[in-house]
């Protein structure tokens, strides 16, 4: 069953004076229903809105009334950023309450990217950990300038890895080693050197400059 | 009072059996506890863990103890896509459950980026409307080919835009012109014309080439 925001049922719509999130969980239910009164009951239930808050009422009241499984999306979220935003809170969100069976990300953009965004949210929430997950630095005085360099590499050379690791890439020496040590594999700059850890422990300190070649090295080696 | 996961006590990563956020909950309580001690009452409560789901936890945790207003985030959260991904599903959480005062998004990236990913947080959860939020469709067999570059173009148009509007760029006439509808101002593609809408109404149909030049007109004059 997929109920979307944009194409409700202008007589549902209607009678619950333009509220769209009813509308949307009426006209849920009365499919539901329909199937039902024809004994099929191998369904699921979709019902994306485009407002997120909108999208997380309808879901919480769907699973209210229901135990069908839901296929849970922010619909016409948009492009790329701002897309991938607005569906990892709504989402999100739903997800932590415990509802939501599958999901998609639609974005206006490369579907690849939508099933990019579908996995980081699963990961984050710890339902599903595959790929490399990466914990880096955000600018800050004490942050080398390269890092983000050295992290967008590290990214591509990532992305096709399905084996769920976690990847350290720390630009100073305050919570560097900490966030490294919690890592699989981390690498923690210094002032000059740079320091690989492996599972916690530093295996090597190395030249700031051949840093990055040398986690691809080890990296390699976890694969 | 600024607690990392990555730069625990470690006399308190021992006491709490290695466990980070039992003993990043501690170290901010017993920072908590010092400026009372002192009489100082002026301060607010940050403790990010890399980890979504630490943060989470942590925050909620903190959050029963102490009155104190919280500022969130998600530390060392990664680059652009994935930080903001794994920001808004563990900021989203939080705020959705009354809990924060403050966000930080941490990206790998331009600062910017930072800024522009909370905002979109905010809007999406109706806490703070501010600025162009558009509502544009995904890939799909009924969209029109060049939406991508439409919506790209409009959200470079509207970057800086400071009023709170509501966009919809859709690209067929299945949901498009409910989407449309429900926003400040629309353009829906059909097969050879697209409709623009405004605060639910078709102002005009034109012809597809000159659609998104049609939707800035008629957005600078909304601005």
């Amino acid at each position: 069953i997929g109920i979307n925001s944009g194409s409700i049922d202008k007589k549902i719509l209607k009678k619950n004076n333009g509220n769209i999130v009813n509308s949307m969980v009426e006209s849920a239910l009365e499919n539901v229903r329909l199937l039902e009164s024809l004994k099929f009951n191998n369904f699921k239930i979709s019902a994306k809105a485009s407002s997120v808050l909108d999208t997380i009422n309808v879901y919480e009241l769907v699973s209210n009334k229901v135990d069908y499984p839901l296929h849970l999306g922010v619909t016409e979220a948009g492009p790329r950023f701002r897309g991938s935003i607005k569906s990892s809170v709504g989402i999100g969100i739903l997800l932590s309450k415990g509802i939501g069976d599958t999901i998609r990300v639609s974005l206006t953009g490369k579907s690849i990217d939508e099933v990019k965004a579908a996995y980081i949210i699963l990961n984050s929430l710890g339902l599903r950990r595959v790929g490399v997950d990466i914990i880096s630095c955000p600018t800050c005085g004490r942050t080398t300038d390269d890092l983000k360099q050295i992290v967008d590499e590290i990214e591509k050379l990532t992305a096709d890895i399905k084996k769920n690791l976690k990847l350290a890439v720390m630009g100073c020496i305050v919570n560097g080693p900490g966030e490294a040590k919690d890592a699989d594999l981390g690498i923690a700059f210094g002032k000059e050197k740079a320091a690989v850890f492996l599972k916690g422990r530093v295996i090597k300190r190395v030249d700031k400059n051949i840093a990055s070649k040398e986690l691809k090295k080890e990296l390699e080696r976890l694969v």
